[in-house]
């Protein structure tokens, strides 16, 4: 193994070792993410904070380590240092130098900015691209129906402000005040915080519930379909390469949009 | 630049400048919307309030020069004034005029008519439209569908009553009260106000969710897929326009029903 | 207009006045509905009740009539009377004349049975075929996932049962209370009456709930996609007939099951 | 009859007597997991708890004749005796005869042990394999939408612990805390115990949620439709045989992604 390794086997890609360093460090940065959860439980026992600095400290080891070892082989080290995975490689080691220190231990955001380590998750897996990908295909289609499912939420706050203002002047104090409640009530979540009680809100929020639903759907099932589709398209490369060599193009564009059928 | 060029330009038709123009009369409408609903938060300083007013008087003068503008470029004035679009940019203004009239500043239906901009940002766009001839397609089926989910909630409501009015005689206190509870409760949003707690009325309840989510949930469904269809037709007029000349009929009538594939 | 013009007139078959009539007959069955529920409200003024009293009696007389009608125009009288739609119609209109003697007007359910005019609106429309249709054709489907989605909900309610009995014990009180939360949960209401608050509880809850969302989304789905077929078998069959003659029996297999495509 | 048609008869698979042994069985499965349920609740009235004793000593008895007729059956008693399904069978015993002695029948876990019943509703029927197939097939789509969803729980967690902890530091108490928040909101049941109060958290789930729904919708999605493809596969099967031989195959491997089209 020699100098030239050393990147692919840190980013995955090496043939013989890439694999297990990837899972080893993907489950690294996912433990670490429980850790920093766990840290902030106020009713843990003093012997599990104990054990989870010694966690954070082999972490910040190997973090380390990494840091180090991609310096090391990178043809243009200050280069490497300066680029977007550099900068989130230190970022991942900064904070929990300070953490350690007693005095900064306090500084609650100072300790979260180690999650930054979540977005390693991202270098070696190609996730982040298909997302991308998923999204950018649609992003036209997304914009339309996110101003439209804007305008629905906003009409419906305007109107419950108007029913409910006189009766319930505290719960629904103002119009951001009912976007609220039109946001909990249209995602279907219900915290049941703000509930209207005449019966004027009440009729307009059946009516404006049962037609606002439908179109407040479509950028979830955008996104749902879109997501779907960009597994299903790798899925299908992988699996069928080449079966049907002739059909192939225009089974793709069939593809393309998956619930929107052809 | 002439005359006729004043309305293109203002539609957002005009070559050179229209698309510039619609851009920032439709992200001043929107501004407009969110200013709207700031000056109705009661915990807003008043320096907040001063500079709220003063963005008002701004966007009055922007929309009076545009309504004089278009009356001026009108080959037939008074009959734009008397169009749907003239009284539409005229209410734009008038209760803006009114607002800044001190005794009535306190008339809050008034002062929310300013509301009717967001009608304008229909005019540049074509999403109206397409929204519209979305529902037209799928018009019938949803009054089927409509009065079934109408039908399935109203027997709900007063199989509720039966269960609870004795045990919460408070709550459940009559058919229409038991219908909001049918409403908050097929809709999945579950605000909590109004609970079964007899073990019949939770018997009956399960059984009607049950059954009842998968009819309730088919309006709510046509509308997604319509809305889904239309900016797909739209999507592929623009990308595939004559790719498959000779079978474009037959897909559209197949993309006719999305969900239902092909 | 002779006599055997009297039942499709009522069926709303007939030629030249059936549709009037039926969709006359369908308004006041649904107006009667709104009556039926608006004279539980309690806080509904003297006048308005006598309001609906009279409606309640002018509809008597148009169902009496219709009764009296039917039975004159049917070839075997007796044989309409003991059919099921007979015994709908007269059901119909006994519980009515039994709410206008005064010691039973305060019998409750009594006064509900009325609602049995609801009936009626499956006799001129198709929707109640196209219903049992699309239920028929999914009824294998929906015993096997109804069972299964049954399983996921009991297991649900033990596990949670065994969890949240010790630290709740009034609100976990037994497994067929736990079983009442599965529901609210699952279903996405979430009353908010019921809420595991021990950790255990809580993980329990995050895993059964991201697995069994799925299962229990399964049922409704089938309802939702056979309904929605259904409707668009039937809108093909009007809008296309006989377009493509020689491709129809093939597309319609293939639609046959939506989401499943084919 | 003679011993070899033991097995087959209470596996459901003999020819004359399977179907309605198989049917009696999973009938006394399934009322025994309700009797079971019943006899947690505390407002039962003693004499129920009497009867539910009694329904517990016959299934006891028919279970344990199940077991004798299988031993004897077998042809290598103990191979069954330490076979999965083996054990399933006497652990369906086992813990019911405890329950009959008096000094373990407080022992609440050991009473739920008798569940393990349930498991043997999957012994005759194949749902079982069909679940496992749906699951295995989506294995790899499953895990990476699932980790995806986790980090999107992850993130809102974290995101709205920085909002509200100040601010409610007994409802946002930790990271973990906030996880339950998320799982109730996401999965929209919002359950309204822990609701976001100040503007930035509340602004914070708007963006959130609207982003993150169409995400996390995406694992129950796949679920969903594995499940329906399962089921139409297998019907399929049943009913279209050799309908078209020819064009079989190319069918069913576009079937086999049900809203992913082809």
């Amino acid at each position: 193994m020699n100098r030239t390794d050393i990147t692919p086997i840190l980013d995955g890609t090496h043939e013989a070792y890439g694999n297990g360093v990837a899972w080893t460090m993907n489950l690294l940065i996912i433990l670490s993410a429980i850790a920093i959860a766990m840290e902030t439980e106020p009713s843990l026992p003093a012997a599990m904070h104990l054990w989870l600095k010694r966690f954070e400290i082999l972490l910040l080891g190997i973090f380390t380590l990494e840091y180090l070892l991609r310096l090391f082989a990178a043809d243009r080290p200050l280069r490497y240092a300066l680029s977007f995975w550099g900068l989130v490689d230190l970022l991942t080691i900064l904070p929990a130098i300070a953490f350690l220190t007693p005095e900064w231990q306090a500084v609650r955001v100072l300790r979260l900015i180690r999650l930054v380590r979540l977005l390693k998750l991202f270098r070696s897996s190609r996730a982040l691209d298909r997302l991308a990908i998923a999204f950018q295909d649609v992003r036209g289609e997304l914009m339309v129906f996110g101003v439209t499912s804007g305008l629905v939420l906003y009409v419906a706050a305007v109107g419950i402000y108007l029913f409910e203002h006189e009766a319930q002047p505290a719960a629904f104090s103002s119009i951001p005040m009912s976007l609220w409640w039109a946001v909990a009530s249209f995602t279907t979540v219900g915290y049941g915080d703000l509930i209207p009680i005449t019966a004027g809100g009440r009729v307009f929020t059946t009516f404006v519930l049962f037609i606002g639903l439908g179109i407040i759907a479509v950028p979830a099932a955008i996104v749902t379909t879109a997501l779907l589709e960009a597994e299903t398209n790798i899925g299908k490369k992988k699996k069928k390469k080449s079966k049907k060599p002739k059909k192939t193009e225009a089974t793709d564009s069939k593809t393309a949009q998956s619930t929107k059928g052809d």
